[in-house]
């Protein structure tokens, strides 16, 4: 995606791209909400928030979900919305209790779809081990909704000792990805397109807790964790580099892929690096702790394909660097706005 | 408002009347959602959920706002996102402490429309006292939203001894209410439909924790608080008789309203007890505490024009009841459906 000289905010409107979770989203961010509503909890723009409960610590986040389709292969909207929060939350450090359900529906939706997303809800939630706490419905008019919208919400307890915080990211450090990138993207975008593949390409949506509980307690320094959704691995990538002002290396022939995602990437001209996850942790571990956290993600059901993908150096300037398949190198870049409209 | 002989649900499709907080809402509520994502905490169907953490006890609460036109007189989405998750956490006796804020954001908005409701949420946070803690921003396609819909949650800290429920109603307790009802639907109404009215008919929506720390801490013996926003007066009133199994007798000359409201209810063709308001909260005391909480009400910006409006009875069935000004006697029936679309 090139970057256009024109800037997109020409007419005084918001355009798509500022919700892509790229640059026009951070600039948004810090243009015109910050200014007004920053503090010492919403300003850091963590993916959850601390928030100080007498004699105890809470994470608090929240989501939004606009998918389109609303069902896709290997999930839904609902179940989108319960793993998205679960994980923001988890990620964090924080062991998940309670989210709360705002869904938006529009006149016209069928009862059929609605119940198979609130099945898919309870699932979702028993298997992250949540409950919905507290919920709210309301129904616009056809035409002016999108079948339905559901905005989520979650706190969790910090039970942990150590912090992660990119503050804490060192030279040396290494990066790790649970499994494989860029499914849930594209089989939204392939269920959008109609297309089909010879194998199955099934969104990767699943509630991290449990993998990140498992790693937090093998006893690995874990630096700094944050789930690859919008914007992908080259995002998450991103924030580490910018965060920690170091550079990263990625290894492109260590980067788990299958090789129907890496077909349908292709077909649809998109780079996997910043197709969205919805299933996957980026994890910043010490160096000296690689194995063990490697090891503690392998023995885990949503980790066995888990696998050391690059490492933090002190090159400068602070940038993320691909090490391609081919030995060249090449620069990896935050999407400039919205790469893969309404994905989640 | 009459009840349809036919089922609105005839198509399998979602009706607007499935949102309306009325009878419809409740049977969605009840009959899909419930059976499969009931707990402990959910199924009350609470203004707030109580969320245990270590050592300590919050209380969570989502509303999704999706109000049209965006800005109205007294207020707008903004100010009223904020305002309804403050008095949700502070009825249920909670001190609001954190609020997450997402937005869905059409396509096409005007980033001056969007700048004004930030302002207004960063002074309506600032009024009550809370602070935006975490957010989510995401953009739809033009005409796949309507411009801006807000979901806010919250989480609230439980910090006093005593409960308050609706199984604590007893008879001879005694209902009040802070000031003049029905302001805010009909201001929303009058902008949608270009009327203007002599005197100023402004939204009501305003943060209560105040004045609600302020009767909580007079000392008064407070049953039961909501406040009454879709479905106005009677379905608070109608909530009471519910789940208290007693009736409930309110009286139509102490019941305040100004007199443009009554204007223009009868010029919209509005019953003013089922009309939103957005700042308004019903207390149950305990008959021997009247003065104190009136005073104690009295003494609050918010609550100058509070009064007495009806008492618990053990009248059966249990019912509500009107006493009119012309001194009859009429039943009030919480809304069946949809009475004003997108109010909140």
């Amino acid at each position: 995606m090139s970057a256009a000289s024109s800037t997109p905010t020409a007419d005084g409107r918001i355009v798509l791209a500022h919700g892509g979770g790229g640059e026009l989203t951070r600039r948004l961010v810090a243009e015109r909400f910050l200014p007004k509503l920053g503090n010492a909890l919403l300003s850091p723009l963590t993916d959850s928030a601390i928030i100080d409960v007498p004699a105890g610590r809470a994470a608090m986040t929240t989501d939004a979900y606009v998918v389109q389709p609303l069902e896709f292969p290997g999930g839904d909207i609902g179940r989108l919305a319960v793993c998205g929060t679960v994980n923001d939350l988890a990620v964090m450090g924080a062991r998940p209790v309670a989210l709360s359900l705002a869904m938006i529906l529009e006149e016209g939706l069928e009862l059929a779809v609605l119940d198979r997303v609130v099945d898919s809800i309870a699932a979702a939630a028993a298997e992250a081990g949540v409950v919905v706490a507290t919920g709210d419905t309301k129904v616009v008019e056809h035409r002016r909704g999108d079948g339905l919208m559901i905005t989520t919400a979650g706190i969790g307890e910090m039970t942990g000792e150590i912090r992660q915080a990119p503050d804490r990211i060192r030279p040396g450090d290494v990066l790790l990805i649970n499994g494989p990138i860029a499914e849930h993207g594209l089989a939204v975008m392939s269920a959008r397109e109609g297309l089909h593949f010879d194998t199955d390409l099934r969104s990767d949506v699943a509630p991290l807790n449990g993998l990140i509980a498992a790693l937090l307690g093998c006893g690995a320094d874990v630096r700094f964790m944050r789930d690859a959704t919008r914007g992908g691995l080259a995002a998450v990538a991103a924030d580490v580099a910018e965060a920690s002002s170091l550079s990263v290396e990625l290894d492109e022939a260590a980067i788990p892929m299958t090789r129907t995602a890496r077909h349908a990437s292709e077909l649809l001209g998109l780079d996997p690096l910043l197709v969205a996850n919805e299933g996957k942790v980026v994890v910043v571990v010490s160096g000296a702790d690689t194995s063990r956290a490697l090891a503690a993600m392998k023995a885990h059901p949503l980790g066995r394909h888990a696998a050391v993908i690059g490492r933090v150096t002190q090159a400068r300037p602070a940038v993320v660097e691909l090490l391609t398949r081919a030995g060249g190198r090449r620069l990896v870049q935050r999407p400039y706005g919205e790469e893969l409209p309404r994905i989640c």
